[in-house]
């Protein structure tokens, strides 16, 4: 292997889309937006056949381009991914990397007055804009979704929320069980907020004004803002933070908005969506700095609990933290491609 | 200083008392208890004079004897309260120190079918055992307690039980804003009882075979069995975790029953209580592995809630975490004993 | 700024270089080596004016196209080297960026039958071919050359041997100080080598069989291996550990080995050299993990005992630690570019 | 087991020596030292008898008192001790708790202008001390010597030092290998000392001014002031850094000073005592925060490489960090009293 790129058996095609459902959203992000769209193999030489489609989101503070970013020794996901249909490990697919990154770092994939209509951008606007120029299987049970981190909560709830478009999903160390995952931010937020006199906003603005991440408080005030302008912002978009930012006390009923977004605690409200899956991939590592292997856990068992066949699971830990676990992708990716394949 | 020893201005009696309240604890330990009670230099001289007196109570896993542990180049606190009343720092006091250990470690000074009732031990027996045999200013308003970690728990929940008794407390790095320094020992101990199936026991077991603390578990696996042991105990003795061992997942019903205990959320429940107080003194260290920093914060900010004087409060941060804060203790038992004094 | 990329003011040429001196090289790596040519804004306009050079070198593990990483938040360093020229913060300058990564993950930039000839491709096939293409200031007093990690001793050591080429320099957290940035990974390497019955070649294997980086010891075996085999190879390019793989005593005498490529110690042996140099710039974090913050001081106290002059160092030490500071070298360069500016 | 305290099976004395070798000890230590002799059970019975003897000394910043100290779950040294031969798990001995405590914390049992004579006072005051008054078996084939630590330490040094005293030692993480036990401290220190102006002494006037151990800095820059003044102190007792405390560059004359009280370099130069001991337990833990596995390992290796048979030489490593590790003790000091038994 080079180490400084490799070509591809299929093809990447660079898009921009223009959304109107991102024009004039509340941060002032641009509402065209990169997309990529990936043909497998043989794409071109076969006019009429039809390909399954797997949608590939990112994790928090991701955006498009960071697809390209490489690790020593290792290759960027969308090399393995081309590997995959290279080496027929895999029925072949179309790929699409979406980009939903915002000011704050992300979107969570959610319709949210604080950001955006990130899900509806995902579920009106760039899927009917794949299936409108590529020759895709156009049905739930051919369409796959994936992710990591809050590219793996997107995978769980876009299919909770919107069973005609996804029939299968992918969630690598997905954002869940936010007692374990959030409330440990809340905690050091709160004294990282003691240097901004509890206010987040003098925070964000110096965030601005400097290099960011130089200082220790960074990640985690933008992680709860970021995620309290998905979860908890006011009609007119103003955020909510979901603990006393002088105390740290949880604030029970933002809080009841941060877990009505919680898949764990969703699973019930969307049982009939979730059964009617086909596929659900599930890992996490055993170490993941946010607990998300006992929110793989967790949501395993509440699919268990309303009835998800254990057939339609692929449940596994690996020995690893949060990060730097592109290497998994490719697993889920082939295994989507088998249960989604005409 | 000699790093030896110390020679006291006062005197110390170790006495030991016989509880009956204690006979028969569900875990067998013995009711039979060590005391140590202080008489501060002057004590014998004047016979007839009568003193306030502060209870001291140890964090969990602390018993009695464990006052004697010397930290090089330290002195243990009972040197230090010595040397607070020989410089007349303070107005002498007969200081009283309580044990309260169990099997588990400790029993939260609360009355629980899982461990014993503490509690009332301390409130219906200690107290007038030494009432019944020093002189004592036998009234709430010369009497306080004080403590550290669970120490400090117990000496936030006696007084606003036991407000006819209690009239001062202090509290270092005292147990509460539950969220933030129980429930990451929850995701811990989840992972943790993955090697003993999930079952609580199995680990209990083995850590009795062996070495106690030569597992990584064991700290985790202590606490929140015991913790539980005290809130969340059924009738029977039988002990309830506050989240399932399998996922993590906090279970809401047991989760109140902690929460109920949570000081933070006591106050507004026992508001006339708290407002009949003295002298309340709070503090933590900055780094406080428990976010115990937050917690006070927390209940200084529901005592003000519900109208507690400034006045009344001292309140102070430094820079420290969880472990080794004895130096800290003088400096409230003097703040206490000024408040106290006749 | 858009978060997915930036326009360039001046104009990045990506070029490929054929080595001779990389022929033959004894990992087998491509002597073809991908080489980027920085013009700046108005190189084009103006077809007669000579520009200084600065060449930009890499930390460990970093070849070419990591350049192009993105962090959130954040550019990298060839779009904030841009913005340096076209802010006009510095004099134009040409601006170089190098590879010299090894299947061991890099050269250190020197000689070694354990590697190949980093050292003269660098100085003797990279700097002509570029002032053979370019309009360079084809002299020592016009060419800086910088970096950071691995990347800074390169800076630092090159000009100490090439002081024909080099008239000045920039290290940003560079290899130095060797007790204490090198000797702790042995110590990590020989407890980790454990599992590999003490044979390193045993874990390079697994290693390359295997997703990198996916075991704690990979970063440790990696970093002493590969510095081993630039430091301490044989003439056969068979490679010593400077240390006993079982016990993890350093060997004298390969220990003396590796101290002889330590800029600290070097400094003497190439006072002349380094007293002709018209700018050395020397920073790191203070939080540096490699303890290179102490390196630095080192350095320039090392400058300073053979004379040279404060006026000719620029020093700072940040508060960082190892990663992450690629905001630090638009610093150095514009610094540089005054300096070299004719 | 009761928490509070334990009985003794045997007896142990509570003694004090008045040492002439420490009159007038450079830091201006007590010259009257306590010591703890412990008789075993049936010592008192069998007055004709004569027992092994076992000495013990403590680690860094130990003293005397200290080994009272409780850790929950656990028993302090002496009552584990005691146990070994409650259960007759080795033939009685005589075990004596030697003091070796100064102002810096410790003497690492040597003699040095820095300090005092304490390498002196353990062989020739306390030894004939101990065979004075307690019936012994007073020949090196029936004496050993055991630690931990500082302690691990000088049960290394003494017995190659006096092999006419010492016929068997137990070390447990004994301070060896220092260039991975003691070079991490000094760049440690080296950091620390910035906000000194580089001049331990500043430091150290302040550390005595306050609560000990209350600054991060404080732990490391007493081990290196501690240990200075026992390996490099000059003949007027001023005391010599290891390392330039303005870069962290070592000294390589003073290091050499220090390497030569290296157990694994000393070895060497001791061989013919070394060969001589009748049993040599050696363990340490897998973690040990000092490195000090490694230094196990060396040590044995050492001992292999002058002819010490593996038979005379107990070695294990365990799975533990540095500290709180005394439940190892017992195995050794049984271990040892079967080999020096008559």
């Amino acid at each position: 292997m080079l180490p400084w790129s490799a070509e591809f058996a299929g093809r990447l095609e660079e898009d921009v889309i223009v959304s109107e459902l991102l024009q004039g959203n509340p941060l002032g992000d641009p509402h065209e937006r990169p997309l990529w769209v990936y043909l497998p193999p043989g794409y071109q030489e076969d006019p009429d056949r039809r390909y399954p489609v797997v949608y590939v989101i990112q994790g928090y503070t991701g955006h498009l381009t960071m697809w390209r970013n490489r690790i020593p020794f290792r290759q960027p996901f969308p090399e393995l991914a081309d590997a995959v249909f290279a080496r027929a490990e895999a029925p072949p697919a179309v790929v699409v990397y979406v980009d939903a990154w915002t000011a704050y770092g992300g979107s969570q994939f959610v319709d949210s007055a604080g950001t955006g209509r990130y899900h509806s951008y995902l579920c009106d606007e760039v899927v009917p804009w794949v299936d409108g120029r590529y020759r895709t299987l156009a049905e739930p049970a051919h369409r796959a979704i994936m992710g990591k981190s809050s590219g793996g909560f997107g995978a769980m709830i876009t299919p909770m929320l919107r069973p005609d478009l996804f029939g299968a999903l992918a969630t690598h160390a997905g954002d869940t069980l936010y007692e374990h995952s959030y409330v440990p931010s809340f905690a050091k937020a709160t004294r990282f907020l003691r240097d901004y006199d509890a206010d987040i906003w003098r925070w964000w603005d110096e965030f601005r004004s400097r290099v960011a991440f130089t200082k220790e408080a960074d990640a985690a005030l933008l992680e709860v803002l970021g995620v309290a302008a998905c979860f908890s912002a006011h009609e007119d978009g103003s955020v909510e933070l979901p603990f006393d930012p002088r105390t740290g006390v949880v604030r029970d009923d933002v809080w009841e908005r941060w877990l009505a977004w919680d898949p764990v605690r969703m699973v019930p409200r969307y049982a009939g969506a979730l059964r009617s899956l086909r596929a659900i991939w599930i890992d996490a590592g055993t170490k993941d700095e946010y607990c998300l292997d006992l929110g793989a856990e967790a949501f395993r068992a509440a699919l268990r609990e309303i009835g998800v066949s254990d057939e339609v699971i692929r449940f596994e830990l690996f020995e690893a933290g949060h990060g730097a676990i592109e290497y998994r992708y490719p697993l889920s990716l082939a295994w989507l491609c088998h249960r989604i394949a005409a």
